[in-house]
């Protein structure tokens, strides 16, 4: 079909053929064939129902959907010749079909248009992605589940602004990021559900005359009903976009560990260590170990945001209902899912194969008077100092450590005394790292046990 | 205390002043005063808790609380002298707290810490305004209900790349508008769920060794649960992400209509009037009213998504848990939500005074063969012709009228028949709009049954 | 070379295999192929230097220049086996050049890196998309001019807010889009020279202690300068932020005019026939005239921005010097720049092929009173009226004939005269649209004159 | 004028009153009162213009003066009663001179409109917002320079992927920011001529028949010449893109900075101490200084970049001319260049107060087989191995050192011998961090004496 013109579809009444800019920027085929599954069962479940009500024949219905089925084989099998003359996706399969089983082809196409044709084929692309990123969400969680199962004691610097706070658990840490990324999950099962609805049956834009069961359709292909206006059926892509911000909020948890990663991973840090698999190293410094999957993954927030703000942008101020600049929503939408895939498998192989420097994240955490709030709310707790008041005899307590050299422990009880004088040999229990977090039990807080507490919940929610 | 230095209170060690570039660049009461109401709603409910657990006396709760309502009154009645020295409302609370009760104030900030504080603080406007934007969406959903069933019959073009493809009903183009705000509603009704846990008791971030009842404060400020993870709660935004995002869909659907306003406002379309309340005039050309509300909410969308992409930005790569960065989300967020609020007012507003232009919706939708489809789909139907076939059967006739300078039911039996010999004297019940329209009854479809039973499912929905 | 490890090339000091997900997520060949002529353009000339100042042999020199020449041709022809384990376009250079010289191609990498190797690849690419702008631009003003040209006193309706507010010319609207092209142009132009220096001999980051000449190559390769600092050489994309920036402006002119042809082609309208080249149709309404490439045109500014929000977000926070994840610059920038440049060169098909109808652009230009400033003009200038009376007393004439249902040329010169008494029959001068364009001839007013001067002066810089 | 309409403006024809919601969407004098002294500015130039023309009496014109000289006068002071009814600064100021001086005060919006008013206005101040801009770079790159002056020699590791690579001078580094705010300012003097163009006069979009001077005002005004095409004058909003554009790659730069800030402020780095000035501290923890000015600075991309963002996506698509969303123009620039203005002075105050850790820096810059490249680069200029054998030379001998816990230059000739036996004596003249950068003279290197002519170089640009 390359002879012809691609306006040839259009019935021979434009005089000018397209030429190469035309075809260049209006032809989708380049990507939009990664539809070609869900186009074929879309086609597949409305010829089925066609059928079913009477409006195709059994032997043309039969006719169409093993001719479709073999147009999929063919595509599966890399031996599909797709035509940019063709344009898209849809004239694509049906062009082959019309090859492959004659004239009946040509009734599929009934009450139907390829507005309602795209925007099922487009909604079950999109709904695929929010299981494949469910599904990396949840082995991603798991990774760090066992991470934090690992390290559900080992302590760590809890930092605010880089700086060391307090000491936390590694399992704590992990954690968080459990929580982080459990958001994210719900934020895709929830578009999913919002999403499922079948827009096949709305044909150009207003509905159609023939008796369809838009109901069996919807239920053939895995959604939970049709929807329920034409216009919007055809018009909208707030699918799209809202699994665009979920992808973009998941890509910004992503970009936060792995800044962590990177930081972690410099000379000066050493809190972990890469493995070789997700690290590249230099001919000749043995030592440097480039953390480039942590990097790639950090940028990944900007492909994803940037796709986000694209497809805000093209769908600003369209009237309804499909407008040609709905095109460009696809490769928008695929660009931003396959690297939230494949940034979601690298993190979990990261997560996986990471393994923390014990001792140097013991050292940091015990380094800078840490356990100075520990201290202030033993004054607070014991001796029934006011909260302000506490902080200021632990900034004494501090200044003088720090004049001496020393850590906080170290001090004598006479030293502190001389500071507080109610001051008890029963305050060493608390300056240690490790009664510092074993302390913090209220409900969320860093303690061991309830790091344990937590990772026995997620086991549960992620069977 | 405006004669003290900033970081007085950071106890004096600072042997610098501050200078009036950081405290410019520092200070957030300028801006998060706003969140006075929740500031102090959190502190008291705090303070209860505190007193339930034994770590507050009775009369210290009973000071602190009527010192805060106290505060909150003065705020309330704007006799509150804010200070940019104190930095941030808490501060600024706090302080007066004590001017207020003495010392005992200093007991409230006990198993607390700002970074809980603002979490929480932030995290209770953010929900409030999800249910700001629901009730504003619902509000709007009925402005556009009430268009709906005043025009459920009412015939207009159906638009593809606005060019005229099919007619449909007015109270059908309202429903599709409907149907949108409906998934912004649920949007903003999932983000609020998924927010709805609360922070308080994170502490700084590790949580705390008092013995404080977090599901009590949690269930006193509305929440359903505490957080889970306190270095989680003290670190993510994704709730205000979320929000942005549910908004900025939101904002995109309003530019929609917005367009079509403006466009149907001008003197080649004419479909519509515009009430002198949402307009503006000239003062010499009566005739020209110019959309003015209708292009500020079409803008809204670039204001909404600038602050989406702002906070995404600012999140993009922190190291948890609270970085200062972080202080650069709320004027996003007011920012976002005070327009999105004003938007869905006036697009309310809007709609509520809108007047539709019938006899140009109906003339614009009997032109330009707008029955084609209708006579294409008569011929499938009723000849069993094969789609593709029928589409050039159709072609013919209509480029027959065209010459000829008539629509397509202007032309007579005879020369139809010369163009297909089957076609009968039954043709002609669908070539008409009112035919059109009332023939596409397939489910979602814009026939007017369909519109009035779709109008009153939305009923039941709002009530 | 599938059967190795890609970390192969680091020593094999790695003791973990890289799995397909790492392979996926670094290796860039997939897209960074597209430097190859700038890689090995950038590589002759570091090699003739090299032999220049005496590091490298005539012989090892003459050997890599056709060495790589060879490479080249083979990639040109199509004939070049890229490999995903050697990672990138110059790794995969390299190890061909090998393949053909032996060891000699190891020399070619001395006082060099890959991060000034592919600083100055990419730099050259995007200054090559400067000057693809450029041309396009000019190319697009010559269109815009040649319409002007045509229409230079041809009236039409000068729209505010989408109303009618005065009659303008064709011409000067036509201008109107050159002037803000030509900004475009002249944003490309100094981006281009303010990214033309030279960053290869920066080598890793801190420069070299070989005596290598960067003048030298500098000025082989194009650039009017090298860089003057090393770590800023291999660290900075803010040209390609600036190139996108460009371009998202532009895109942004491109979608107005975008928007302008698809209203403007809408039946309502009718100001304008887009050639079939440029539009599709549909098969059964050949009335129906799809304005697809300009809608598609519209939406670029959403790609295209998209990219920009992109690499802003990578480069946010990145510490010096090279990090992975400015990788993710290209894919981000070739999207854009391929866009662009089919942009530009789309509208300059669709405006060459532009018909404007004559006639519905008057009879738009004379309706809705649109000479009413002209009345208001003559009152102050001949009358002396303060402008706000002026105002005022146009407003009553308007309103007079507004309810006679004339136009203000209808109205007698005594009717006119009972709003204000001095009016004279000079006034009939001003009130034809005719009258109208061609009396505003102040600088850079519509009037047909001033269009044609503009013209003259466009021809002369599009020379 | 609270008690009457702010459509009363509009000539009374209007039957609904402005309600709140309409007031609130609409006015904008809530910020634009910001562009006063632009606007009266403005005016005072047209008026002296319509005097000179012949079209205001002298008289008239000097009431105008003087009464505008006092309106200013009175915003400038504070006691203007700014009116939200009067909805933005034009119609404020005029109503205001009204009061003073009477009717006259009626002939200042001769020959002009709001339309070409505000884009005067506005274009001034964004012009103004160039300067300052500029001037805030020039004295960031001071602080800078001065950093550089005191640090030229002094040696710290320059990192990839923060993994120390190669050491480089403290001065080399603090130089490639100046060379990247050299080049903002570069974008910012290239923006401000480019934007230098009057567009006063154009009046409401197709110029006036009035014998006005636009030269005149353009000179009066500062600008290089008027605008050429009144249309495009009224509706462009591309100059406040520029801007925007160029803030946020400013922007981008000083994220990048601040992130090293954090970075190097940690407990792990300690390369450098931020002042009491922008730090804040921990009332109990002394050591803890959080860089919370830097964290602001980083997080201003956000800000800027969401302002750029939403102002591309407002202009997206908006047919000529002036159209009501472009009033939301305004607050975008307004806060992103108060933001930037801010940010610059913040990072010049912490770059001028910033104390670098010599020991630190030195310490890490010897660490980690630093000097392994300049290992490599003598083994291939003097004993003229290909490149790529160097390295697999130099990473033995560094396996080695590593094997043996010492570093480099600790091995023994004999060692080195072992790996490969033409090593002499002189390597080890390579092999310490001071003859490393000493040896790195490429132009461009950061070898001290680079540094200190670039250092030279730059004070007589910024004399």
């Amino acid at each position: 079909m390359s002879e012809k013109s691609a306006n040839a579809m259009w019935g021979g009444r434009f005089s000018a053929g397209p030429d190469a800019i035309m075809e260049a920027i209006n032809a989708s085929i380049g990507y939009d064939k990664r539809l070609a599954p869900q186009d074929i069962t879309g086609s597949r479940a409305h010829a089925a129902m066609l059928a079913a009500v009477g409006i195709l024949t059994k032997d043309d219905a039969a006719a169409i959907d093993s001719g479709l089925a073999q147009v999929l084989a063919e595509i599966e099998a890399g031996e599909f010749a797709f035509s940019t003359a063709l344009e898209d996706i849809h004239m694509n399969v049906e062009a082959r079909l019309r090859d492959l089983i004659g004239p009946a082809a040509g009734r599929l196409h009934t009450a139907r248009s390829r507005n309602d044709q795209v925007a099922v084929d487009f909604r079950m692309w999109v709904r695929d992605q929010c299981d494949t990123a469910i599904a990396g969400l949840e082995a991603l969680m798991r990774a760090f589940l066992t991470q934090a199962e690992a390290g559900a004691d080992w302590v760590m610097p809890g930092f605010t602004h880089l700086q060391t706070a307090q000491p936390v658990t590694w399992g704590h840490h992990m954690l968080a990021y459990v929580e982080m990324f459990a958001r994210d999950r719900s934020r895709f099962i929830d578009a999913r559900a919002r999403m499922n609805e079948c827009p096949l049956g709305a044909a150009a834009l207003a509905g159609t005359s023939f008796p369809i069961d838009r109901h069996m359709t919807a239920q053939a292909l895995g959604f939970d009903r049709p929807t329920a206006n034409s216009l919007d059926s055809v018009s909208d892509r707030d699918f799209a976009l809202e699994y665009l911000s979920a992808a973009s909020i998941c890509a910004m948890h992503l970009s936060r560990f792995a800044e962590e990663l990177v930081i972690w991973s410099s000379a000066q840090f050493r809190f972990v260590r890469m493995s070789d698999r997700f690290s590249t190293g230099s001919s000749i410094m043995p030592q440097k170990r480039n953390p480039d999957a942590a990097e790639l993954l950090r940028a990944k927030l900007g492909r994803i945001l940037g796709a986000t703000v694209a497809l805000f942008t093209i769908m600003k101020g369209l009237p309804l209902t499909y407008s040609k600049d709905m095109q460009e929503d696809k490769e928008q939408v695929f660009d931003a899912a396959d690297n939230l895939a494949l940034g979601l498998a690298a993190m979990e192989g990261m997560v996986s194969d990471l393994t923390a420097n014990r001792a140097a994240l013991e050292a940091a955490a015990a380094s800078g008077f840490s356990t100075a709030t520990d201290l202030a709310d033993w004054l607070v707790r014991e001796l029934n100092l006011p909260f302000r008041e506490a902080h200021h005899v632990t900034g004494s307590l501090v200044k003088l450590a720090e004049d001496k050299g020393c850590d906080l422990p170290d001090l004598s009880l006479t030293e502190m005394q001389k500071v507080h004088g109610e001051i008890t040999d029963a305050v060493y229990s608390v300056l240690g790292v490790y009664n510092s977090v074993a302390s913090r039990t209220s409900y969320g807080g860093t303690a061991p046990d309830n790091v344990r507490a937590q990772i026995a919940r997620w086991k549960e929610v992620l069977v």
